[in-house]
């Protein structure tokens, strides 16, 4: 039997959405290690939309879910309905999205709010003792949700302070490392949180995926 | 000095634009073979917008450079800007966009047009002897633009029809296989043209890059 990964993300693009290389590049390390994946992401509409040309807040809507199911070529489901006894581990790509769409940290720091669904899915996991791979900012989302989680997101001081507020503790690290909360089976890289290049992003991808996989044993 | 290829992508996503996989996973084999890439896409008009969730045709309008944007993470130019001389080699990903958005093969079959900047730029690398790679339904284009070219897009009938009906010839191939027209250098490989996995499709993407790097030596 393939392990089987839940995949969370939070939109299609960097500045609105999922991160698309950290989401994609998570999938293909899935697979190229043998396990499988389902994609899931919320059915609520995204918090703003950017034009990724201009970085200027557009006035189009657009809903997570279905920009997500652009990544996961239309096989993605709506993340309420997750059956977390049928994975053995959940995995979030970062990308602004997560901070924006999933959570309110990029508009409320450190006072920021959970999506239910998205709060419910982590606490579920840790409850079943299910590992945690998470990317980028998404370690910051974990440190709201569990108390006292250690986490790495690379090296950048504001959201290293916005973590240290909410209760967890930060790892500093380079390209490709990885932390591991083994309390809460977490497992956290920096990927864009760093000025990486799209190779660098695949060792993270890839490293993360390894230690989520061994975690699963 | 790194080889530079250009990646012009046709949007983003599968239905309506470029196929996000094998754009990114095309991103990347060119940096892990030590080259770098600069992306681009013509600046005009989605064709239409596909809800990838529901296959459903959307009301939405999107512009297919602010698109690619989100998977060039906003570091992208406007085709018709593209100095061949800068670049050694240029490469197609796929994705219906491509089918959609750079031609209409899609909505006219073999007596399709080609965007006359995606035209030029194919026309300008054949007469400046630099190679071009050409994924999933682009190597359909390729036959449009490049009379009598021998391309691959796996093994789908009606695809192959047209493709011969425009003056090509086609060869099937499986997963990860590359073919070579010497004539116009011209690398393609079916990737989600086949009934694919991701891995699969970073297998032809990796193959297709390192036949194109070793066209421009």
């Amino acid at each position: 039997m393939k392990r089987n990964i839940a995949v969370i993300l939070a939109g299609c693009g960097v500045f609105d959405g999922a991160e698309i290389h950290e989401a994609v590049l998570s999938l293909l390390a899935i697979a190229r290690q043998g396990a499988q994946y389902q994609v899931f992401a919320p059915n609520r509409e995204q918090a703003h939309v950017i034009n990724h040309l201009t970085g200027e807040l557009s006035n189009e809507s657009r809903n997570i879910l279905v920009e997500s199911a652009r990544i996961a070529r239309g096989k993605i489901l709506p993340l309420d309905q997750i059956q977390i006894e049928k994975f053995d581990a959940i995995l979030f790509p970062g990308g602004f999205g997560v901070a924006k769409n999933l959570c309110t940290l990029a508009f409320d720091g450190p006072s920021c709010t959970v999506l239910p669904e998205v709060e419910q899915v982590v606490l579920d996991a840790v409850k079943a003792g299910k590992p945690i791979g998470a990317l980028c900012i998404a370690p910051a989302m974990m440190t709201k949700i569990l108390a006292g989680a250690e986490v790495t997101i690379g090296n950048e001081l504001s959201t290293i302070q916005a973590i240290e507020k909410m209760g967890g503790s930060h790892i500093e690290t380079t390209h490709g490392q990885v932390i591991i909360d083994e309390q809460y089976k977490l497992v956290t890289t920096p990927c864009y949180m760093l000025d990486a290049s799209i190779d660098q992003i695949a060792d993270g991808a890839e490293n993360a995926v390894a230690a989520l996989l061994k975690l699963c044993q």
